[in-house]
């Protein structure tokens, strides 16, 4: 950390984000801005984002752990967006955003007023991101995408059922997220190219086709020669001894590529004569015969506990390191020694345990540390930001286009804590 | 597109970028930077870039699949950093770049002075790009770290074990490929810093951290909340039914998590009756509920073909998608019309297949299309764009400081082409 940058502040202090987004693609990218010091205003519709439901065990009711962990920093403001004043508060606030996000289909961007040509007639400097399921222009645009969908359409399953022959989602919400952290990269080029320019941009990150991208750039294999010099995918990856390796009490993985690392392993394992056997002797010759390099690498760790491993290992410069489980993570000294865990305090939640930003600008302000919000927790101090009168916002609540949670009224589900 | 954005230049372009990076992490964040503008150089050691070798089956031996698809629109400059006169020459590059990118550990960034301070003394405005396994400050730290070790150590594994009992890698370099995202965002953040405050920054984006947050972000649970209020994991992304569904002729994947998708699946498969059942009235309901949920979804979906289930599931506005492999994906509609994959010229491999870019700014020039370096391609050019004189050029060279490969002499690993 330099004494010189110490008082910045967070890159993106004083930039304005308009949330429309919801479940995980959106909330993703939202949070990461607001991490980084954007102002967020998420929009919810009046029963709320979808995931606040998804898994929902808080005290409150009112939010699931992975809502929490994914909108983080932002202000909500509940407004039902079907009704004509709905869609003018909407409507100011893009006039006031320097970024706004949407996930919605085109359609309903149509309809709702929410497209790039109305949101730069409002505000000629927005920048305007879309996420779409599949790209427009295609086939498939407009039909309606989730992350179980674009893990099946994009050959994230078809990459574990080549490995194992089992048609298997990977247990996250891997392209959501993925994507995700793509629009981010896109909001912060498009925020430049407006800054320089003067003008609105409008960004478009289609779900499906960076996926696609995602999953080919490492399986497109030799298929990527015309005329095809072999098959799809990488054949080291997808062999069936690419495994995280059984120990005598455990897994275990280890990583030995280089010539250096490979050779250091053989020894250590009593067969320095490996070195010369010609399916070994190089990179090349062990990628080509990468499983029975793995298989006898595999058996060899067989015979000793994980813990003696790693230290053998260790002293032999090859990289090594045990599998751990969520509950390990929880517990692990490294990630309590460089601060990854923070809590919260939830007024109607309590305690609540929060990951800080792991990748750092030394210097930069610390990001904000505001809870995930209660549905429509900061409808009223928007709309009163806004130049509402205290009036007009109890009418916009009493006719139910408005919504708002105050801490302490929101035990409804749980009257046993 | 509009039309008063259809010349503007790309979001990047202008920005030098010096990359010091290796196999997969720091080549997927350079490469985005490469597409959006920027002008990269890759340095290489003299034999060159391990990826070049794990899984190269080119014409030339010199460009294995994955390394291609991580390195279009590079320069590569093959120089020997162990020596005094390369080190020189990474010197004056780094006074003449905006960022630098590198995923050696501390020491050897020490060793060949190639650590922040080191550059900002060099270069008072440069962005520092330090890529680590495990981040400073930690246990860990300065512990090597590779692809499948981090994907051990941060959960990734260790959510495989959860859903299926079995030890398993996700079958693509996920980390690497998640970090190098992460690392774009954080890079555009620090350069947006470097140009408003007039100051070097440094930024470190830890492997390890970044991968537990991204795995936490899902996996944490009902373990956020303190005290806790149950496990670890989604429990509805970890059931044993969340899969793709078995159907008469193939795997679909159907997405249908609100009321309106739910219900209108039920009355579809004939048991209208199900929206007034308890476990499946809500979406809290159906997620507390999710292993029947999906089981009897599952069940359902065996007794037709898929191409009959589209249609039905389309007709009743629930989104579903069949499965599909990587060659599938190579052959898809969709993604030929929005224009995914192009193919590029090489030298000495003849035609290959790329993909553009799948996220775009409306009127942003479209990305530069050089292929994949070969080794050293441009050494001469770039040290002659350094003022290098060609007798300088050449006693680099015949010192074996500097390393060269010239189309067209390339040929040694595949005579019978």
């Amino acid at each position: 950390m330099t004494s010189d940058a110490q008082t910045a502040e967070s890159p993106l202090a004083g930039v304005k984000v308009l949330d429309l987004t919801s479940v995980v693609v959106g909330p993703v990218a939202t949070q990461v801005l607001a991490e980084q010091g954007a102002q967020v205003i998420k929009i919810e519709p009046p029963d709320g984002d979808l995931l606040r439901r998804l898994g929902g065990q808080s005290r409150s009711g009112q939010l699931s752990p992975k809502f929490l962990q994914l909108n983080r920093n932002k202000r909500s403001l509940a407004v039902d967006l079907r009704t004509q004043k709905g869609q003018a508060i909407v409507r100011k606030l893009i006039a006031d955003s320097d970024v706004m996000v949407t996930n919605m289909r085109d359609r309903a961007l149509t309809k709702l007023g929410l497209t790039f040509e109305d949101a730069k007639a409002l505000n000629p400097w927005i920048v305007h991101c879309s996420l779409t399921g599949f790209g427009r222009g295609g086939a498939y645009a407009e039909r309606p995408a989730y992350d179980t969908i674009i893990q099946g359409a994009a050959g994230v399953v078809g990459a574990n059922h080549r490995l194992t022959g089992e048609a298997r989602f990977v247990p996250m919400v891997l392209a959501d997220h993925v994507v995700g952290l793509i629009a981010v990269q896109m909001i912060l080029l498009a925020l430049r190219a407006a800054e320089r320019s003067g003008t609105a941009q409008s960004v478009e990150v289609p779900m499906y086709e960076s996926m696609a991208n995602f999953v080919l750039q490492e399986h497109m294999g030799q298929k990527a020669f015309r005329p095809e010099r072999g098959e799809t995918g990488d054949t080291r990856v997808l062999d069936r001894n690419s495994r995280p390796a059984a120990t005598a009490d455990g897994f275990i993985c280890v990583s030995a590529n280089t010539d250096k690392q490979a050779f250091a392993f053989f020894d250590l394992i009593g067969r320095p004569e490996l070195r010369n056997d010609p399916r070994f002797e190089s990179v090349a010759a062990r990628f080509h015969n990468v499983e029975a390099y793995f298989g006898l690498r595999n058996e060899a760790l067989r015979q000793r506990k994980t813990a003696e491993w790693l230290t053998l290992l260790d002293k032999a410069d090859i990289p090594a390191f045990p599998v751990k489980s969520f509950d390990d993570l929880l517990e692990d000294r490294h990630l309590a020694e460089v601060g990854l865990f923070e809590s919260l305090e939830y007024p109607d939640e309590g305690e609540v345990l929060h990951m800080r930003p792991p990748a750092r600008i030394a210097g930069a302000s610390p990001p904000d540390r505001a809870h995930a919000p209660m549905l429509g927790e900061h409808s009223r101090g928007i709309l009163s930001d806004m130049g509402f009168g205290d009036g007009e916002v109890e009418a916009l609540i009493a006719e139910g286009i408005v919504v708002e949670t105050c801490p302490g009224k929101t035990r409804q589900e749980s009257p046993d804590e």
